[in-house]
Protein backbone atom coordinates (compact mmCIF):
# COMPACT_ATOMS: atom_id res chain seq x y z
CA UNK A 1 0.00 0.00 0.00
CA UNK A 2 3.16 2.21 0.12
CA UNK A 3 2.93 4.46 -3.07
CA UNK A 4 6.53 6.08 -2.22
CA UNK A 5 9.31 4.92 -4.15
CA UNK A 6 11.79 2.86 -1.74
CA UNK A 7 14.74 3.79 -4.23
CA UNK A 8 14.58 7.43 -4.79
CA UNK A 9 17.62 8.82 -5.96
CA UNK A 10 19.28 10.89 -3.43
CA UNK A 11 20.24 14.58 -4.14
CA UNK A 12 23.78 15.55 -4.38
CA UNK A 13 25.68 17.71 -2.44
CA UNK A 14 27.86 20.86 -3.52
CA UNK A 15 25.05 21.53 -6.14
CA UNK A 16 25.49 19.09 -8.42
CA UNK A 17 23.32 16.19 -9.65
CA UNK A 18 24.54 12.24 -9.38
CA UNK A 19 22.49 10.42 -11.30
CA UNK A 20 21.73 6.91 -9.59
CA UNK A 21 20.32 4.43 -11.74
CA UNK A 22 17.04 2.86 -9.95
CA UNK A 23 15.53 -0.38 -10.67
CA UNK A 24 12.81 0.29 -12.08
CA UNK A 25 14.37 2.81 -14.77
CA UNK A 26 13.88 0.70 -17.79
CA UNK A 27 11.34 -1.36 -16.63
CA UNK A 28 8.29 -0.76 -19.13
CA UNK A 29 6.11 -4.08 -18.67
CA UNK A 30 4.47 -6.32 -16.20
CA UNK A 31 6.75 -8.95 -17.18
CA UNK A 32 9.86 -7.17 -17.21
CA UNK A 33 9.16 -6.10 -13.19
CA UNK A 34 8.06 -9.94 -12.47
CA UNK A 35 11.65 -11.21 -14.40
CA UNK A 36 13.42 -8.85 -12.09
CA UNK A 37 11.53 -9.41 -9.17
CA UNK A 38 12.06 -13.48 -10.21
CA UNK A 39 15.87 -12.85 -9.96
CA UNK A 40 15.53 -12.48 -6.41
CA UNK A 41 17.92 -9.31 -6.39
CA UNK A 42 15.54 -6.60 -6.00
CA UNK A 43 12.62 -6.44 -2.82
CA UNK A 44 11.20 -3.48 -2.57
CA UNK A 45 8.40 -1.50 -3.14
CA UNK A 46 6.93 -1.79 -6.71
CA UNK A 47 5.30 1.52 -7.03
CA UNK A 48 6.56 3.19 -10.34
CA UNK A 49 7.27 -0.34 -11.99
CA UNK A 50 5.73 -0.45 -15.46
CA UNK A 51 3.36 2.21 -15.43
CA UNK A 52 0.24 1.71 -17.50
CA UNK A 53 0.27 -1.94 -15.74
CA UNK A 54 -2.12 -3.22 -13.14
CA UNK A 55 -0.22 -3.93 -9.56
CA UNK A 56 -2.33 -6.24 -7.25
CA UNK A 57 -2.51 -7.13 -4.03
CA UNK A 58 -2.15 -10.91 -2.88
CA UNK A 59 -3.92 -13.40 -0.71
CA UNK A 60 -2.90 -16.90 -0.81
CA UNK A 61 -4.54 -19.58 1.05
CA UNK A 62 -5.79 -22.95 1.83
CA UNK A 63 -8.25 -24.26 -0.36
CA UNK A 64 -10.36 -25.52 2.57
CA UNK A 65 -11.05 -21.46 3.24
CA UNK A 66 -10.66 -20.57 -0.45
CA UNK A 67 -14.27 -20.97 -1.42
CA UNK A 68 -15.56 -18.83 1.45
CA UNK A 69 -12.99 -16.07 0.79
CA UNK A 70 -13.79 -16.28 -3.26
CA UNK A 71 -17.64 -15.55 -1.92
CA UNK A 72 -16.54 -13.33 0.62
CA UNK A 73 -14.60 -11.14 -2.75
CA UNK A 74 -18.05 -11.87 -4.78
CA UNK A 75 -19.94 -9.90 -1.90
CA UNK A 76 -17.71 -7.07 -1.23
CA UNK A 77 -16.43 -6.25 -5.02
CA UNK A 78 -15.51 -2.45 -3.55
CA UNK A 79 -12.56 -3.66 -1.22
CA UNK A 80 -12.20 -6.86 -2.42
CA UNK A 81 -12.29 -6.70 -6.25
CA UNK A 82 -10.96 -9.83 -7.37
CA UNK A 83 -9.05 -9.82 -10.66
CA UNK A 84 -7.02 -13.11 -10.62
CA UNK A 85 -7.15 -16.44 -9.24
CA UNK A 86 -5.31 -19.86 -9.05
CA UNK A 87 -6.63 -22.22 -11.88
CA UNK A 88 -6.62 -25.02 -9.34
CA UNK A 89 -5.07 -25.32 -5.45
CA UNK A 90 -1.30 -25.86 -5.96
CA UNK A 91 -1.16 -24.28 -9.59
CA UNK A 92 1.30 -21.00 -9.01
CA UNK A 93 0.13 -19.94 -12.64
CA UNK A 94 -2.27 -17.02 -13.05
CA UNK A 95 -2.89 -16.83 -16.66
CA UNK A 96 -5.46 -14.17 -16.74
CA UNK A 97 -2.78 -11.55 -15.33
CA UNK A 98 0.66 -13.16 -17.58
CA UNK A 99 1.49 -15.85 -19.35
CA UNK A 100 4.40 -16.56 -17.71
CA UNK A 101 3.44 -15.53 -14.25
CA UNK A 102 4.47 -17.90 -10.92
CA UNK A 103 2.87 -16.71 -8.06
CA UNK A 104 5.24 -18.05 -5.54
CA UNK A 105 8.07 -15.89 -7.44
CA UNK A 106 7.10 -13.20 -9.08
CA UNK A 107 6.46 -10.39 -6.06
CA UNK A 108 9.55 -8.93 -4.78
CA UNK A 109 8.69 -9.62 -0.63
CA UNK A 110 6.13 -11.66 1.00
CA UNK A 111 4.71 -12.43 4.46
CA UNK A 112 3.78 -15.54 5.51
CA UNK A 113 1.35 -15.62 8.93
CA UNK A 114 0.69 -18.53 10.46
CA UNK A 115 -2.47 -18.58 12.95
CA UNK A 116 -2.73 -15.10 12.14
CA UNK A 117 1.05 -14.55 13.31
CA UNK A 118 3.48 -13.27 11.38
CA UNK A 119 6.52 -16.01 10.58
CA UNK A 120 8.30 -15.30 8.07
CA UNK A 121 9.04 -11.81 5.38
CA UNK A 122 10.77 -13.45 2.00
CA UNK A 123 11.10 -13.02 -1.41
CA UNK A 124 10.19 -16.10 -2.77
CA UNK A 125 7.52 -18.48 -1.32
CA UNK A 126 8.45 -21.78 -2.93
CA UNK A 127 9.58 -23.33 0.17
CA UNK A 128 6.07 -22.70 1.90
CA UNK A 129 4.08 -23.70 -1.60
CA UNK A 130 1.65 -26.87 -0.86
CA UNK A 131 -0.60 -28.02 -3.11
CA UNK A 132 -3.57 -27.02 -1.64
CA UNK A 133 -2.95 -23.59 -1.78
CA UNK A 134 -5.37 -20.75 -3.49
CA UNK A 135 -3.76 -17.55 -4.23
CA UNK A 136 -6.42 -14.41 -4.98
CA UNK A 137 -4.65 -11.34 -6.98
CA UNK A 138 -7.28 -8.41 -5.63
CA UNK A 139 -6.95 -4.66 -7.78
CA UNK A 140 -5.31 -2.18 -5.64
CA UNK A 141 -5.89 1.56 -5.80
CA UNK A 142 -2.09 2.19 -7.97
CA UNK A 143 -4.47 2.37 -11.13
CA UNK A 144 -7.31 5.10 -9.59
CA UNK A 145 -4.25 7.09 -8.31
CA UNK A 146 -2.69 7.09 -11.72
CA UNK A 147 -6.00 7.85 -13.69
CA UNK A 148 -6.31 10.72 -11.00
CA UNK A 149 -2.82 12.21 -11.61
CA UNK A 150 -3.11 12.21 -15.79
CA UNK A 151 -6.35 14.31 -14.90
CA UNK A 152 -4.37 16.72 -12.61
CA UNK A 153 -5.67 16.32 -9.73
CA UNK A 154 -3.27 16.27 -6.30
CA UNK A 155 -2.61 13.02 -4.24
CA UNK A 156 -2.20 14.90 -0.72
CA UNK A 157 -0.12 11.40 0.07
CA UNK A 158 1.83 11.22 -3.02
CA UNK A 159 2.68 14.96 -2.18
CA UNK A 160 3.56 14.54 0.94
CA UNK A 161 5.93 11.24 0.11
CA UNK A 162 4.06 9.20 2.95
CA UNK A 163 1.52 6.41 2.82
CA UNK A 164 -1.94 7.09 2.04
CA UNK A 165 -4.46 7.17 5.73
CA UNK A 166 -6.29 4.33 6.02
CA UNK A 167 -9.48 3.93 8.39
CA UNK A 168 -11.24 1.18 9.98
CA UNK A 169 -14.86 2.05 9.47
CA UNK A 170 -18.50 1.35 11.13
CA UNK A 171 -19.25 -0.32 7.54
CA UNK A 172 -19.51 -3.92 8.39
CA UNK A 173 -18.07 -6.56 5.13
CA UNK A 174 -20.92 -8.84 4.13
CA UNK A 175 -19.86 -12.18 5.61
CA UNK A 176 -19.38 -15.33 4.03
CA UNK A 177 -18.51 -18.50 5.88
CA UNK A 178 -15.54 -17.32 8.80
CA UNK A 179 -14.51 -14.31 7.24
CA UNK A 180 -16.29 -11.02 8.56
CA UNK A 181 -15.18 -7.84 9.54
CA UNK A 182 -15.49 -3.64 9.08
CA UNK A 183 -14.50 -2.41 6.09
CA UNK A 184 -11.55 -0.46 5.85
CA UNK A 185 -11.11 2.87 3.44
CA UNK A 186 -8.93 4.83 2.28
CA UNK A 187 -9.00 8.86 2.32
CA UNK A 188 -7.54 11.73 -0.22
CA UNK A 189 -8.77 14.84 0.45
CA UNK A 190 -9.96 17.31 -2.68
CA UNK A 191 -11.27 20.30 -3.20
CA UNK A 192 -15.29 19.89 -3.56
CA UNK A 193 -15.42 20.29 -7.76
CA UNK A 194 -12.19 17.95 -7.80
CA UNK A 195 -13.89 15.73 -5.62
CA UNK A 196 -16.55 15.36 -8.18
CA UNK A 197 -14.04 14.63 -10.84
CA UNK A 198 -12.31 12.08 -8.89
CA UNK A 199 -15.73 10.21 -8.41
CA UNK A 200 -16.07 10.09 -11.91
CA UNK A 201 -12.88 8.83 -12.69
CA UNK A 202 -12.92 5.91 -9.98
CA UNK A 203 -16.47 4.82 -11.30
CA UNK A 204 -14.61 3.89 -14.54
CA UNK A 205 -12.74 1.70 -12.81
CA UNK A 206 -15.01 -0.86 -10.48
CA UNK A 207 -11.96 -3.62 -10.48
CA UNK A 208 -9.70 -1.17 -8.92
CA UNK A 209 -12.14 -0.21 -5.49
CA UNK A 210 -14.53 2.28 -8.19
CA UNK A 211 -16.58 4.98 -6.76
CA UNK A 212 -15.67 6.29 -3.52
CA UNK A 213 -17.81 4.40 -0.85
CA UNK A 214 -18.25 7.91 1.60
CA UNK A 215 -17.30 11.98 1.50
CA UNK A 216 -17.51 14.85 3.72
CA UNK A 217 -18.51 13.54 6.97
CA UNK A 218 -16.02 11.20 8.08
CA UNK A 219 -18.10 10.60 11.86
CA UNK A 220 -21.06 9.08 10.30
CA UNK A 221 -19.17 6.25 9.17
CA UNK A 222 -17.40 5.87 12.39
CA UNK A 223 -14.07 8.01 11.66
CA UNK A 224 -13.82 9.94 15.10
CA UNK A 225 -10.62 11.80 13.94
CA UNK A 226 -9.54 12.21 11.04
CA UNK A 227 -6.06 13.32 11.80
CA UNK A 228 -5.44 9.50 13.13
CA UNK A 229 -5.82 6.70 10.59
CA UNK A 230 -5.72 3.13 11.53
CA UNK A 231 -2.97 2.41 9.08
CA UNK A 232 -0.82 4.39 7.09
CA UNK A 233 0.09 7.95 7.75
CA UNK A 234 -2.44 11.11 8.48
CA UNK A 235 -2.47 13.84 5.85
CA UNK A 236 -4.00 17.33 6.46
CA UNK A 237 -7.18 17.88 5.41
CA UNK A 238 -7.65 21.55 4.46
CA UNK A 239 -10.59 23.67 5.54
CA UNK A 240 -12.00 24.04 1.57
CA UNK A 241 -11.39 20.69 0.81
CA UNK A 242 -13.73 17.31 1.47
CA UNK A 243 -12.29 14.20 2.76
CA UNK A 244 -13.44 11.29 0.00
CA UNK A 245 -13.10 7.84 1.18
CA UNK A 246 -12.39 4.95 -0.94
CA UNK A 247 -13.19 1.02 -0.15
CA UNK A 248 -8.91 -0.46 0.81
CA UNK A 249 -7.23 -3.87 0.25
CA UNK A 250 -6.46 -3.46 3.86
CA UNK A 251 -9.95 -5.14 4.31
CA UNK A 252 -8.83 -8.86 2.93
CA UNK A 253 -5.60 -8.69 4.95
CA UNK A 254 -7.08 -7.46 8.13
CA UNK A 255 -10.21 -9.95 7.70
CA UNK A 256 -7.77 -12.63 6.66
CA UNK A 257 -5.88 -11.71 10.01
CA UNK A 258 -9.00 -12.29 11.96
CA UNK A 259 -9.57 -15.91 10.81
CA UNK A 260 -6.14 -16.45 11.88
CA UNK A 261 -5.87 -19.13 9.22
CA UNK A 262 -2.91 -21.82 9.78
CA UNK A 263 -1.47 -20.93 6.91
CA UNK A 264 -1.90 -17.09 4.82
CA UNK A 265 0.78 -15.64 2.48
CA UNK A 266 0.20 -11.99 1.36
CA UNK A 267 2.33 -9.61 -0.63
CA UNK A 268 4.34 -7.16 1.76
CA UNK A 269 3.23 -3.52 1.92
CA UNK A 270 3.67 -1.65 -1.51
CA UNK A 271 5.90 -4.56 -2.74
CA UNK A 272 2.87 -5.80 -5.33
CA UNK A 273 2.60 -8.14 -8.19
CA UNK A 274 2.92 -6.36 -11.02
CA UNK A 275 0.38 -7.38 -14.13
CA UNK A 276 0.34 -7.84 -18.10
CA UNK A 277 -3.15 -5.86 -17.79
CA UNK A 278 -2.97 -2.73 -18.54
CA UNK A 279 -4.82 -0.04 -16.28
CA UNK A 280 -7.06 1.53 -19.12
CA UNK A 281 -8.13 -2.10 -19.87
CA UNK A 282 -9.66 -1.86 -15.96
CA UNK A 283 -11.92 0.78 -17.08
CA UNK A 284 -15.53 -0.04 -17.29
CA UNK A 285 -16.29 3.02 -19.96
CA UNK B 1 -38.31 25.39 -12.61
CA UNK B 2 -41.97 24.28 -9.81
CA UNK B 3 -41.36 20.59 -9.60
CA UNK B 4 -45.12 20.20 -8.20
CA UNK B 5 -48.18 19.74 -9.93
CA UNK B 6 -50.18 23.01 -10.84
CA UNK B 7 -53.23 20.58 -10.39
CA UNK B 8 -53.00 17.94 -7.98
CA UNK B 9 -56.02 15.96 -6.96
CA UNK B 10 -57.63 17.43 -4.02
CA UNK B 11 -57.83 14.32 -0.72
CA UNK B 12 -61.47 14.15 -0.39
CA UNK B 13 -63.33 15.03 3.14
CA UNK B 14 -65.25 11.98 4.82
CA UNK B 15 -62.68 9.34 4.19
CA UNK B 16 -63.64 9.19 1.00
CA UNK B 17 -61.42 9.52 -2.04
CA UNK B 18 -62.37 11.97 -5.23
CA UNK B 19 -60.36 11.06 -7.91
CA UNK B 20 -59.91 13.93 -10.41
CA UNK B 21 -59.19 14.01 -13.68
CA UNK B 22 -55.78 15.64 -14.34
CA UNK B 23 -54.84 17.34 -17.62
CA UNK B 24 -51.66 15.43 -17.87
CA UNK B 25 -53.85 11.82 -17.38
CA UNK B 26 -53.24 10.29 -20.60
CA UNK B 27 -50.50 12.56 -22.01
CA UNK B 28 -48.05 10.05 -22.65
CA UNK B 29 -45.85 12.05 -25.63
CA UNK B 30 -44.32 15.13 -26.08
CA UNK B 31 -46.08 15.96 -29.48
CA UNK B 32 -49.57 14.86 -27.70
CA UNK B 33 -48.54 17.59 -24.58
CA UNK B 34 -48.07 20.36 -27.12
CA UNK B 35 -51.28 19.24 -29.00
CA UNK B 36 -52.94 20.06 -25.53
CA UNK B 37 -51.02 23.28 -24.76
CA UNK B 38 -51.65 24.68 -28.35
CA UNK B 39 -55.06 24.67 -27.71
CA UNK B 40 -54.60 27.36 -25.06
CA UNK B 41 -56.87 25.44 -22.47
CA UNK B 42 -54.00 24.49 -19.57
CA UNK B 43 -51.37 26.66 -18.92
CA UNK B 44 -49.90 25.38 -15.77
CA UNK B 45 -46.98 23.58 -14.62
CA UNK B 46 -45.63 20.87 -16.97
CA UNK B 47 -44.14 18.51 -14.52
CA UNK B 48 -46.06 14.92 -14.37
CA UNK B 49 -46.76 15.35 -18.78
CA UNK B 50 -45.23 12.99 -20.78
CA UNK B 51 -43.33 11.11 -18.36
CA UNK B 52 -40.25 9.76 -19.96
CA UNK B 53 -39.37 12.88 -22.86
CA UNK B 54 -37.17 15.91 -22.04
CA UNK B 55 -39.07 19.31 -21.29
CA UNK B 56 -37.05 22.13 -22.22
CA UNK B 57 -36.41 25.65 -20.84
CA UNK B 58 -36.88 28.54 -23.19
CA UNK B 59 -35.19 31.61 -24.25
CA UNK B 60 -36.23 33.71 -27.30
CA UNK B 61 -33.62 36.71 -28.13
CA UNK B 62 -33.65 39.27 -31.10
CA UNK B 63 -31.04 37.79 -33.65
CA UNK B 64 -28.69 41.00 -32.62
CA UNK B 65 -28.15 39.37 -29.68
CA UNK B 66 -28.37 35.58 -30.58
CA UNK B 67 -25.06 35.07 -31.71
CA UNK B 68 -23.20 36.53 -28.69
CA UNK B 69 -26.02 34.21 -27.01
CA UNK B 70 -25.62 30.79 -28.40
CA UNK B 71 -21.60 31.31 -27.85
CA UNK B 72 -22.33 31.99 -23.84
CA UNK B 73 -24.42 29.12 -24.30
CA UNK B 74 -21.26 27.16 -25.74
CA UNK B 75 -18.69 28.94 -22.75
CA UNK B 76 -21.31 27.85 -20.65
CA UNK B 77 -22.92 24.20 -20.54
CA UNK B 78 -23.77 23.25 -17.12
CA UNK B 79 -25.78 25.97 -16.70
CA UNK B 80 -27.21 26.70 -20.10
CA UNK B 81 -27.17 22.93 -22.02
CA UNK B 82 -28.34 23.84 -25.57
CA UNK B 83 -30.16 21.44 -27.01
CA UNK B 84 -32.37 23.37 -29.72
CA UNK B 85 -32.57 26.22 -31.75
CA UNK B 86 -34.37 27.89 -34.00
CA UNK B 87 -33.48 26.81 -37.56
CA UNK B 88 -32.78 30.82 -38.98
CA UNK B 89 -34.67 33.46 -37.53
CA UNK B 90 -38.10 34.07 -37.32
CA UNK B 91 -38.72 30.25 -37.94
CA UNK B 92 -40.25 29.34 -35.36
CA UNK B 93 -40.24 25.78 -35.85
CA UNK B 94 -37.41 23.37 -34.05
CA UNK B 95 -37.51 19.75 -35.44
CA UNK B 96 -34.77 18.33 -33.60
CA UNK B 97 -36.95 18.73 -30.37
CA UNK B 98 -40.57 17.86 -32.35
CA UNK B 99 -41.18 17.66 -36.12
CA UNK B 100 -44.43 19.83 -35.45
CA UNK B 101 -43.43 21.72 -33.43
CA UNK B 102 -43.92 25.51 -33.00
CA UNK B 103 -42.33 27.59 -30.49
CA UNK B 104 -44.74 30.10 -30.38
CA UNK B 105 -47.79 28.28 -29.08
CA UNK B 106 -46.53 24.86 -27.99
CA UNK B 107 -45.51 26.42 -24.02
CA UNK B 108 -47.94 26.63 -22.16
CA UNK B 109 -47.28 30.05 -20.24
CA UNK B 110 -44.81 32.14 -21.33
CA UNK B 111 -43.35 35.48 -20.15
CA UNK B 112 -42.63 38.51 -22.34
CA UNK B 113 -40.01 41.26 -21.43
CA UNK B 114 -38.86 44.80 -22.39
CA UNK B 115 -35.47 46.27 -21.12
CA UNK B 116 -35.95 43.71 -18.61
CA UNK B 117 -39.93 44.35 -17.60
CA UNK B 118 -42.21 41.52 -17.69
CA UNK B 119 -44.84 43.04 -19.59
CA UNK B 120 -47.10 40.25 -20.72
CA UNK B 121 -47.79 36.62 -19.10
CA UNK B 122 -49.42 34.93 -22.30
CA UNK B 123 -50.51 30.98 -23.42
CA UNK B 124 -49.30 32.05 -27.01
CA UNK B 125 -46.61 34.43 -28.39
CA UNK B 126 -47.65 34.95 -32.16
CA UNK B 127 -48.49 38.60 -31.89
CA UNK B 128 -44.64 39.35 -30.19
CA UNK B 129 -43.78 36.86 -32.99
CA UNK B 130 -41.14 38.74 -35.69
CA UNK B 131 -38.55 38.02 -38.37
CA UNK B 132 -35.76 38.59 -36.53
CA UNK B 133 -36.80 36.29 -33.28
CA UNK B 134 -34.28 33.40 -32.18
CA UNK B 135 -35.58 30.79 -30.25
CA UNK B 136 -33.01 28.39 -27.62
CA UNK B 137 -34.06 25.56 -25.76
CA UNK B 138 -31.98 24.61 -22.52
CA UNK B 139 -32.15 21.64 -21.03
CA UNK B 140 -33.41 21.29 -17.65
CA UNK B 141 -33.09 19.41 -14.44
CA UNK B 142 -36.32 17.24 -14.62
CA UNK B 143 -34.45 15.36 -16.93
CA UNK B 144 -31.92 14.19 -14.22
CA UNK B 145 -34.03 14.45 -11.53
CA UNK B 146 -36.25 11.46 -13.53
CA UNK B 147 -33.43 9.62 -13.37
CA UNK B 148 -32.54 9.95 -9.96
CA UNK B 149 -35.75 8.86 -8.80
CA UNK B 150 -35.61 5.88 -10.81
CA UNK B 151 -32.95 5.06 -8.76
CA UNK B 152 -34.51 5.06 -5.86
CA UNK B 153 -32.88 8.47 -4.27
CA UNK B 154 -35.48 10.88 -2.50
CA UNK B 155 -35.83 14.42 -3.49
CA UNK B 156 -35.92 16.18 -0.72
CA UNK B 157 -38.54 19.73 -2.57
CA UNK B 158 -40.34 16.75 -4.09
CA UNK B 159 -41.01 15.09 -0.63
CA UNK B 160 -41.58 18.53 0.40
CA UNK B 161 -43.71 19.60 -2.70
CA UNK B 162 -42.17 22.58 -2.91
CA UNK B 163 -39.54 23.75 -5.63
CA UNK B 164 -35.88 23.42 -5.57
CA UNK B 165 -33.65 25.82 -3.23
CA UNK B 166 -31.34 27.80 -5.91
CA UNK B 167 -28.82 29.97 -5.09
CA UNK B 168 -26.56 32.42 -7.00
CA UNK B 169 -23.17 32.21 -6.18
CA UNK B 170 -19.63 33.78 -6.72
CA UNK B 171 -18.86 31.54 -9.61
CA UNK B 172 -18.84 33.50 -13.07
CA UNK B 173 -20.27 33.03 -15.81
CA UNK B 174 -17.53 33.13 -18.92
CA UNK B 175 -18.98 36.34 -20.80
CA UNK B 176 -20.21 36.71 -24.22
CA UNK B 177 -20.19 39.86 -25.47
CA UNK B 178 -23.12 41.57 -23.43
CA UNK B 179 -23.64 38.03 -21.41
CA UNK B 180 -22.01 37.55 -18.32
CA UNK B 181 -22.74 36.69 -14.49
CA UNK B 182 -22.62 34.41 -11.90
CA UNK B 183 -23.60 30.76 -12.29
CA UNK B 184 -27.05 30.19 -10.31
CA UNK B 185 -27.48 26.33 -8.67
CA UNK B 186 -30.02 24.45 -7.44
CA UNK B 187 -28.89 22.41 -4.25
CA UNK B 188 -30.39 18.92 -3.14
CA UNK B 189 -29.52 17.29 0.20
CA UNK B 190 -27.95 13.55 0.24
CA UNK B 191 -26.53 11.29 2.41
CA UNK B 192 -23.00 10.83 1.44
CA UNK B 193 -23.37 7.53 -0.47
CA UNK B 194 -26.22 8.44 -2.10
CA UNK B 195 -24.39 11.82 -2.85
CA UNK B 196 -21.82 9.69 -4.63
CA UNK B 197 -24.74 7.59 -6.89
CA UNK B 198 -26.33 11.11 -7.65
CA UNK B 199 -22.87 12.18 -9.30
CA UNK B 200 -22.90 9.10 -11.28
CA UNK B 201 -26.24 9.39 -12.67
CA UNK B 202 -26.24 12.98 -13.21
CA UNK B 203 -22.37 12.60 -14.90
CA UNK B 204 -24.88 10.82 -17.63
CA UNK B 205 -26.52 13.66 -18.19
CA UNK B 206 -24.34 16.51 -19.54
CA UNK B 207 -26.94 17.79 -21.96
CA UNK B 208 -29.27 18.31 -18.49
CA UNK B 209 -26.87 20.11 -16.21
CA UNK B 210 -24.52 17.06 -16.03
CA UNK B 211 -22.65 16.39 -12.84
CA UNK B 212 -22.67 18.53 -9.79
CA UNK B 213 -20.61 21.26 -10.11
CA UNK B 214 -20.48 21.74 -6.21
CA UNK B 215 -20.66 20.14 -2.73
CA UNK B 216 -20.67 20.09 0.51
CA UNK B 217 -19.17 23.39 1.25
CA UNK B 218 -21.69 26.15 0.60
CA UNK B 219 -19.53 28.81 1.69
CA UNK B 220 -17.16 27.85 -0.68
CA UNK B 221 -19.25 28.92 -3.39
CA UNK B 222 -20.56 32.11 -1.66
CA UNK B 223 -23.73 30.65 -0.58
CA UNK B 224 -24.00 32.06 3.31
CA UNK B 225 -26.97 30.54 3.98
CA UNK B 226 -28.49 27.54 3.12
CA UNK B 227 -31.94 27.64 4.62
CA UNK B 228 -32.09 31.01 2.21
CA UNK B 229 -32.02 30.38 -1.15
CA UNK B 230 -32.23 33.20 -3.66
CA UNK B 231 -34.74 31.56 -5.87
CA UNK B 232 -37.16 28.49 -5.07
CA UNK B 233 -37.90 27.44 -1.31
CA UNK B 234 -35.53 26.17 1.91
CA UNK B 235 -35.26 22.60 2.50
CA UNK B 236 -33.47 20.94 5.31
CA UNK B 237 -30.45 19.35 4.83
CA UNK B 238 -30.10 16.98 8.21
CA UNK B 239 -26.88 16.85 10.09
CA UNK B 240 -25.80 13.22 7.93
CA UNK B 241 -26.87 15.53 4.67
CA UNK B 242 -24.23 17.08 2.77
CA UNK B 243 -25.77 19.60 0.26
CA UNK B 244 -24.77 18.94 -3.51
CA UNK B 245 -25.28 21.78 -6.27
CA UNK B 246 -26.38 21.60 -9.64
CA UNK B 247 -25.50 24.29 -12.32
CA UNK B 248 -29.30 25.73 -12.80
CA UNK B 249 -31.15 27.06 -15.98
CA UNK B 250 -31.62 29.93 -14.13
CA UNK B 251 -28.23 31.00 -14.57
CA UNK B 252 -29.09 32.24 -18.50
CA UNK B 253 -32.49 33.90 -17.47
CA UNK B 254 -30.79 35.88 -14.52
CA UNK B 255 -27.95 36.46 -17.11
CA UNK B 256 -30.73 37.78 -20.23
CA UNK B 257 -32.68 40.10 -17.63
CA UNK B 258 -29.21 41.59 -16.51
CA UNK B 259 -28.60 42.54 -20.68
CA UNK B 260 -32.42 43.73 -20.44
CA UNK B 261 -33.02 43.19 -24.51
CA UNK B 262 -35.31 45.19 -26.27
CA UNK B 263 -37.22 41.98 -26.49
CA UNK B 264 -37.61 39.05 -24.32
CA UNK B 265 -39.27 35.91 -24.05
CA UNK B 266 -39.06 32.90 -21.72
CA UNK B 267 -41.12 29.94 -20.32
CA UNK B 268 -43.30 31.21 -17.73
CA UNK B 269 -41.42 29.38 -14.30
CA UNK B 270 -42.57 25.68 -14.66
CA UNK B 271 -44.31 25.53 -17.97
CA UNK B 272 -41.16 24.14 -19.81
CA UNK B 273 -41.10 23.26 -23.77
CA UNK B 274 -42.09 19.39 -23.03
CA UNK B 275 -40.15 17.75 -26.08
CA UNK B 276 -40.45 14.91 -28.69
CA UNK B 277 -36.58 13.68 -27.52
CA UNK B 278 -36.45 10.46 -24.55
CA UNK B 279 -34.86 11.65 -21.32
CA UNK B 280 -32.35 8.51 -21.79
CA UNK B 281 -31.70 9.87 -25.50
CA UNK B 282 -29.65 11.86 -23.60
CA UNK B 283 -27.53 9.97 -21.81
CA UNK B 284 -24.07 10.12 -22.81
CA UNK B 285 -23.29 6.30 -21.65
Amino acid sequence: MAPQDGTAPRGATNGETVTIARPQDGIRTGAEARQLFRRGTYNGFTHGFAPGFVQANLAVLPKDLAADFLRFCQLNPKPCPLIGMSPAPGDPSMAELGQDLDIRTDVPMYRVWRKGELVAEVADIREFWRDDLVAFALGCSFSFEEALVEDGLELRHQTCGVNVPMFRTNMACHPSGPFHGPMVVSMRPFKPADAIRAIQITSRFPAVHGAPVHIGLPQAIGIADIARPDYGDAVEVRPDELPVFWACGVTPQAVIAAVAPELAITHAPGAMLVTDVRNSRLAAL
